[in-house]
């Protein structure tokens, strides 16, 4: 068998492992990065659409307070500009569409009242956990054992204001209601700050994109660490003693003293653990699912849709298309509508053949802005759940009661073995600020063990 | 590579598995059994206790309804005794211990009465199901999107009666009543007949047991599939087409038309296939979650419990043991109690040292049955959330969201790939006899799919 050997192995080039072996290779420790994919950037990854433009088929937005990821962009020479918000936006429910402006739409005065009163008390609730240990907050045992369904069948009275917070649950988790333990949701948005901080566009996480696309980031860390990155390498099965890892790829092997894990937990989960790890780890990996995303763009010549006076963003309760943004380049040529289908309808259409896919999403573009919408330039999707070395968007889940039972392994080094990835951040927990936090952490915590050379 | 070949390739010799090799095999099919342990049985155990005797650290109880496998136990050969019932049970709650008889201990009396009304109710509900698709019962939707915790809690309300149910979880599916979908309640009561069902010894699921230990079922059947049966071979990568597979293990390929997977399926997730699978099936795969369980045994000169007219069946709701029975062989010589750690319990005693679980387990069998409990000839376990080939028992279960999402995905075969195993049964789901039921379908489907030769 073909054997190589670094200090260090990451397994994963997506941001957090990138991150982490660009912090270890600069603190002077030699590393190498396997990567199953014959390209970088995990969930992130751009698409060329002529004249060196770009759209993001994977994750594309930053926010304020998202110090970590606007950092690294910043030491990567790269730029964000603001995400187009100018406009009114859509709020389709049970076949009407109403213009609105902000986060929440114009809805009856009580359900306005109520939805707002349901977030600040979801925010409330979130504040009074630690997003380093959601499982010893005093109230955790309620929080873990109820789905979120069961809690807002319970504490949200009027339909309009449930459909709203489907609608959020959808945009911000990719799952159903009942999908999610209560806990979780208050561990995200603990993590993130507030629930308007997922769900805003200015001032929350949708507030500014990439010049050039997201997958620049992961691209120059690739270019840096060079010949240290190998493509096309699924890990798997790492063999591992308490100051050794052999990391399997294909017929080689490769020697480090410690490994980084930089993947989703569930795909973690599938590599072949020698020993095998211990049982509250392979757990949390048995529970631990990824959201449903399909990501869909539709181009046009222009962004007709703003001579409408409209954003370009649509909140719909009725689907399958959840939520759509302006998604043009900044000169808005073309004009770009990004349509997201999300939870149980990204599941659907993921069994889909493309074509059906873009007559479904096109079918709701045009109920949203007419028939100029049915007819892009161009069409294309990404469904995140089909994704081999992915298996979801935008992150991981936690049902009722696996925080409680499991939390504590979802970062706890294991002897020789580290975890990174977004959903192993405690800040932004599931976004790309999460990744690059957790290569960090990971890097920092391995260094600590080897010291610097 | 090294090749070879067969009409069918089975991936498991549990009951599952060994069953649809033997049907197939019978049928004039080739077939090659990989088994990843060095040894047959699956989640069926026997361990030596001398004199030619055993006890079972798996699955060993059989009873009524179970036909499948009692046909099979008596096809091979096998007989079954008794399950030792004689004299009082134990219940056990906030520290006090108190004698009663047959299923449901002496409580007071709006406790008792509660308890039978909500055993009815639950009852009631999963008649309404079709175990074949429970996602499509009319109620599914209300079902699928609360714990089961949160069901006992609007439904249950004696403390007391509360604390039964707990137990009764802890029992049947090795869990907490918050990991659990109430759909995958109602279902797995659906697919046993009752809770009762599943709750009893005689006319229950404990009723029987087998002469030898049942892990003979599997030996047996081993024996007459002669070397067709390859073990410590585990799979770690699938090819598929429509009309042929290629079967990885180690650096051999196993080429055949068909295969059958009858493995659990959160392992059955972890194998690479090629094409990977449509995303509902992976999908379940990362949400269908194995219980845990730890099975402990002391062995004694005599049942001496039985001298103070005991069963030796004991019900905890203080735990860590939540259950305990006479183990003992049909003779009673020697005298074994069987002690269950389950759910949270059994995973906090998997993660220590097995003295230290030793001492837990005695601990708790002393305050049952007396001082003479706590030094026994010889104490063994087996935690199974350990068992890097079964990671959890007794069965697999769904949490919210999960059923109606990805059900269909549990037996929909996928081209050339079949799935068996205790998980996809629809009567007796994650019991032996379902494990024999799900064997003896796939075989079937593959032989209607390659016509008999």
């Amino acid at each position: 068998m073909a054997t190589h050997e670094a200090d260090v192995a990451v397994v994963g080039a997506g941001l957090a492992g990138l991150t982490a072996a660009r912090r270890l290779a600069a603190a002077g420790r030699s590393v190498v990065v396997l990567e199953a994919r014959d390209r970088v950037g995990g969930r992130t990854l751009n698409e060329a659409i002529g004249d060196g433009k770009v759209v993001e088929v994977g994750g594309q937005w930053v926010g304020p307070t998202q110090t970590r990821i606007l950092a690294l962009i910043d030491e990567l020479g790269l730029e964000t500009f603001p995400t187009h918000t100018e406009g009114a936006n859509l709020f389709e429910r049970r076949g009407r569409i109403r213009r609105y402006r902000g986060t929440i739409p114009k809805l009856n005065p009580v359900a306005l009242v109520e939805t707002g009163a349901v977030i600040a008390r979801i925010n409330r609730m979130a504040r009074r956990l630690d997003p380093e240990a959601p499982w010893a907050a005093k109230r955790s045992g309620r929080w873990d054992s109820q789905t979120f369904a069961t809690w807002l069948r319970r504490n949200v009275r009027t339909r309009t204001a449930r459909d709203l917070m489907r609608v959020a649950i959808w945009a911000v988790w990719a799952v159903e209601p009942e999908d999610l333990s209560l806990l979780h949701v208050l561990f995200y948005i603990r993590s993130a700050g507030s629930f308007e901080a997922l769900l805003d566009t200015e001032g929350g996480a949708q507030e500014s994109r990439v010049l050039g696309g997201t997958q620049l980031i992961s691209l120059r860390m690739a270019d840096e660490l060079g010949e240290a990155v190998i493509r096309a390498a699924p890990v798997h099965r790492i063999d591992h003693a308490a100051e050794a890892v052999t990391v399997h790829h294909g017929a080689r092997a490769l020697r480090a003293r410690r490994a980084i894990v930089a993947i989703s937990p569930t795909l973690a989960g599938r590599i072949a653990y020698d020993p095998p790890l211990p049982a509250v780890r392979d757990g949390l990996t048995q529970r631990l699912a990824q959201g449903s995303v399909v990501k869909c763009m539709a181009l046009y010549p222009q962004p007709f849709w703003r001579e409408q006076g409209l954003s370009g963003q649509t909140t719909s309760a009725d689907g399958p298309v959840s939520v759509t943004f302006d998604n043009s380049p900044p000169d808005g040529s073309p004009g770009v509508l990004l349509a997201f289908l999300e939870g149980g309808a990204a599941r659907a259409a993921s069994a889909l053949p493309e074509d059906e896919r873009r007559g479904l999403v096109l079918g709701c573009l045009r109920r949203f802005f007419g028939d100029r919408a049915a007819s892009p330039d161009r069409y294309l999707d990404r469904a995140w759940p089909n994704e081999q070395w992915s298996r979801g968007c935008y992150g991981g889940f936690l049902p009722p009661g696996a925080w409680r039972e499991h939390g504590a392994a979802l970062r706890a080094p294991i002897g020789s073995l580290h975890w990174a990835g977004a959903e192993t951040a405690t800040v932004w927990n599931g976004y790309m600020d999460g990744a690059v936090s957790s290569g960090e952490r990971a890097a920092s915590a391995v260094l600590a063990e080897l010291g610097r050379p």
